[in-house]
């Protein structure tokens, strides 16, 4: 069997013996999936997945970048090139390929996540190597062809709650639409993500402000309109069903500058003129002007900072984003978030939801912030750190300073839909074995325990996205 | 009961025994409290500790940013403003906050600290909570009328052997004289703290250094008077036991300047014409300064870099210094410290105690320097990092380059009196633990570990201060 | 007993169960040594070693930097002075000084291995103490002079079956040669390292750089002499046995560029008028060429960055270099890395291995770069973090991203001969545990675990290595 029933639990028995008693009060707990990148027009349309290769391999930079670090050329595992020449199409060829250098991702949360996706959703058991490629291709590909493999009915039986799905500001949510019409009862929402409207480096970003006034019947090209247009939008998102804003800077850097000079630097940006450093921050600005709104509209504003993209240049030009090259870099959060939390970091009706991709700030920067600013909360591991270690690190690391409150639960972040009961199951395990361990060298209690492993797994999430 | 007799011990049985056994050899040493903020005037004065939120809750910051990062005003907690509007001032009102609120405390080392007062100190069996507040809150009332919770009685009996103050180079010591010429035989002493005449970005530089020099009848207006008379000022300290000075500057910065150089840049100082970059050099070169004195007169030089005071500005101007908005930062070591450890970190006779906010550093910088330097001593984990978590990382981190015998002992560096034993006990709990398990795994033997354990929780502190 | 059989195995007995039948497989594997610093001058004239000082003390900067740390100078443990002052020549002086000081290094990596070398290369039981100085001096000092104890012999019983020593570009390889020529068949070979010749800044820049072409007939004058000279050394070493070249520069930084501006910069650097930009720019720019000769021929580029070496100038003065005053530094990867990945980082034909010092780059950059980039292979814990926790975080930070196969085995990268088989059998305990800790974890199968325990003792350095 591929999957230990006590994967994950601490060794010792005793602490092993009350994380499973912990986990068993959680395990069921609906899944609150607050932030995701699965496709709405997966639920909109119910249409069945394409193959397992489709499925688990070609779509998941996770797998993607193992495979490829080991030499494999992105080509053979279907991914497409820019230049339109040929990629491997074969689903079964990809899925060799992958079943063959399955040992890469030893010890990997990627292969729990295909394991879990492998026994949980699809009931295959064993391991996958290239003895067993083709036996499990063929079960996957013949379980999607079933109605209780379509997006809608696999949603149901994953016992998801809720769902966020992230658009673009601009985004005309006809997939949202279609939803809402129909009789499905499935949640699934969306999340406001304006960088394509807010950062002047984006490209096409003067046509896109331009295309948000017209979505708003706001004149965007002065500093008023265009401010009205996002309060605008944001509305509009909320009626279908947002209650949070997402940010993804290259850096946690906020601003708070005078009307004026915001109306500025947005009318430089439009017209193309900001320099690097004035749409740096412009894009800061921008953050506390989102707080502001979300003073008045409620939405909780989240931010994702900290990735260097695409950092072989090289690659993207010819594959494309997406791929496995977005890169963590060092990230200063006291200096950066500054300018926000003084601004309006105080303010309880405000959450902002903070993300890190660099380790060193959970214990000095970001447990100390969070632990002072009412508005602030920290997300969980995210990336990277979306992981067993990783997952007991953040704990580790913040939880002395910041307490169980000013987090948020668990978002699973994913663009791989059947990993979603799998990485939400995994925080719960590793939550119950932190909470076992402090159990056990008595720094908590025993029925404080039970409480907290709950909110964890479900109440501090719905809390903190107000769902 | 709240507190497990073997908390912060292994979970595994046998090294679980083994930390029990060092932990009977050294629970009961007498504390060494080498640095501090606790009031002299308290053992001056000897008078009762007013009531108990104005003990627990009001004066400690870690336990008001904790309750204000859930929303609660910090007027609620009894903290006043500084325009002189009115803060709560019923104790009791403070304290049903304080207890509803207490499970935000789970984890943290707050909540050990107060509990462990709780029942060391207060004789409290129980848990805090909404429905336990008001028992608690007579009980401590009532403890606090007693004569035997006055602060010298308390001092007495908690095994304090000795505790430092830290005051100011312009502090007249009064409260210090009062104890002397008292017949209390209780070993309180001051330490050398210089910053408001060594910072020339202090509050009221200049005219801090006027009065050093009426203190001290020295010329302050020149660079050789101002240096006679921290000389003059170091002595004076040290008739009130001071064994050391303390400098808490924003970075680890040193400098060594040639003396016409500092002269001119004090000079500067006192016209108030120093760039910021300026001031900063200054302080650094008068970490340099400083050391060479102590070269002559054996004060300990401890510096506490790393922490960005009052990070929200408007909460600093609504509620003063010290309400929990100082915020650890990134701090470099290697290239700070490098001026003055080749002027004098190869002399034997000096002692350089440095402390951090930026765990990173341990293992990447202050490991490696303090494991070659004579003079170089690493401070105990500190602040955010003075916790069960905190202190295991430290040791292992530093241990394997640094060994024990470059660090020195712990340090509660608190203003919460009644935590004192509590923080002493949960260090040396955790350093048996951390023992336990290096004796457990093959990496220390039995009898070392013994020796060890004496030195970690009171050999060493004695030591490396010269108590 | 100093050395507990079950050292560094976890403390649960199942989890240790395992590491024990997991070690008993890979513990008798042969050497693999593929980068380290021992002299091949012993080899080839295959001298008894001098005294047990001048053989555990004098030579290694573990042991010295720990010594001096508490006071002990320098000459009074044999360390030769610049100036020709006299230091300690007296050999047992300098072993009983060692002896009474032993206590510092409980806990420390450094204690391990020469208690390893005490038990398993001299048969010593008992620990080392000013009680048993003498004894062990005697016992260790009869040793040396016996044939089994000479350099070769050694060699033979530690079962090496290859050793890389490391030679500047421009050393002749004379020992290498005789090693060649002599009938005995210990593998030792040598790497190719060029600093003297490829870093602006080196003593004698330009006088390495004439020597480079004399010894190659390549008019290093030029840029494409200089280049051609490089690749026809390359190519002389490898009749040595090179399979890889190394570079020790103080930051990661690369650079990839023009040819015209590279020329340009190189012809500044021959007049010694590069500015300290321009140097670091050309050092950077030479590990990009160095990757395109690797392409050609063959070579594994090794980068070590992130030391500040002789951070005591005072100190250098004294005593020169390699006393222990080399102190790491926070460094960057991913930008640094960035030209040079760009270029040729996705070609599979080469291998680049990095090696850090700032543990915070493990999860954040390191993990996440070589998880993608397939020429990027991470070197093993390098110097201060080449010790049990130190190995045990490198796997902890880096698994769950990089894996196992994107990483290479271990590296003794010592001086100290005695130390390399108690280094390896270090690393292959702490990798033991790990895996044994997965299992109990349910993160590996059992059977898995035993084919990575084999890979990471054995194959994985081979096969980088080419060797």
């Amino acid at each position: 069997m591929a999957l230990d029933p006590d994967r994950l639990f601490p060794i010792h028995p005793g602490a092993r013996q009350l994380a499973r008693e912990l986990y068993k009060t959680v395990s069921d707990l609906p899944i609150i999936s607050p932030h995701g990148h699965t496709d709405p027009r997966w639920f909109a349309e119910n249409m069945c997945f394409p193959d397992p290769a489709r499925l688990f391999v070609t779509p998941d930079h996770y797998v993607l970048r193992m495979l490829h670090s080991q030499g494999i050329p992105l080509e053979s595992l279907g991914v497409g090139r820019v230049d339109g020449k040929p990629a491997e199409s074969d689903g079964r060829k990809i899925w060799r390929l992958f079943a063959k250098n399955y040992h890469l991702f030893r010890a990997t949360p990627s292969k729990m996540w295909v394991d879990h996706s492998f026994e949980h959703v699809f009931g295959l058991d064993g391991t996958l190597s290239a003895d067993t490629a083709d036996a499990f291709y063929d079960h996957i590909a013949g379980c999607l062809e079933q109605d209780e493999f379509r997006p809608r009915q696999l949603f149901d039986r994953m016992g998801i709650e809720v769902l966020s799905t992230t658009e673009s500001a601009i985004d005309p949510l006809i997939w949202h639409k279609f939803m809402k019409e129909s009789d499905w009862n499935g949640r699934v929402i969306t999340a406001y993500r304006p960088d394509s409207v807010v950062d002047p480096e984006f490209e096409g970003f003067s046509r896109n402000v331009a295309i948000l006034g017209e979505l708003t019947s706001e004149d965007t090209s002065t500093w008023q309109g265009y401010l009205s247009a996002h309060r605008n939008r944001r509305a509009f998102f909320k009626t279908y069903g947002a209650t949070s804003s997402d940010h993804g800077h290259p850096s946690a850097r906020t601003e708070c500058l005078r009307q004026d000079e915001a109306a500025a630097l947005f009318s430089k940006a439009l017209k193309g003129t900001c320099s690097a450093q004035e749409a740096d921050t412009f894009r800061g600005h921008m953050l506390t002007e989102m707080a502001r709104m979300s003073l008045d509209d409620g939405l909780v504003l989240q931010i994702h900072p900290g990735s260097l993209r695409n950092h072989s240049r090289s690659m993207m030009k010819r594959f494309g984003r997406d791929i496995g090259f977005d890169i963590p870099m060092r990230t200063d959060f006291v200096e950066a978030l500054r300018p926000l939390l003084e601004e309006v970091g105080t303010d309880p009706r405000l959450t902002v939801i903070v993300f890190m991709l660099d380790e060193t700030t959970l214990s000095r920067e970001l447990a100390p912030l969070a632990g002072v600013y009412p508005a602030l909360k920290l997300g969980p591991p995210w990336w990277f750190f979306d992981s067993p270690d990783g997952m007991m690190r953040f704990r580790e690391l913040t939880t002395e300073t910041a307490g169980f409150y000013n987090t948020v639960g668990f978002n699973d972040d994913t663009r791989a839909f059947c990993s979603i009961p799998s990485r939400h199951d995994m925080a719960r395990r590793v939550d119950c074995a932190y909470l076992a361990n402090l159990v056990g060298s008595g720094r908590l209690q025993d029925k404080e325990a039970f409480e907290v492993a709950h909110d964890l797994a479900y109440g501090l999430a719905k809390k903190a996205y107000r769902l």
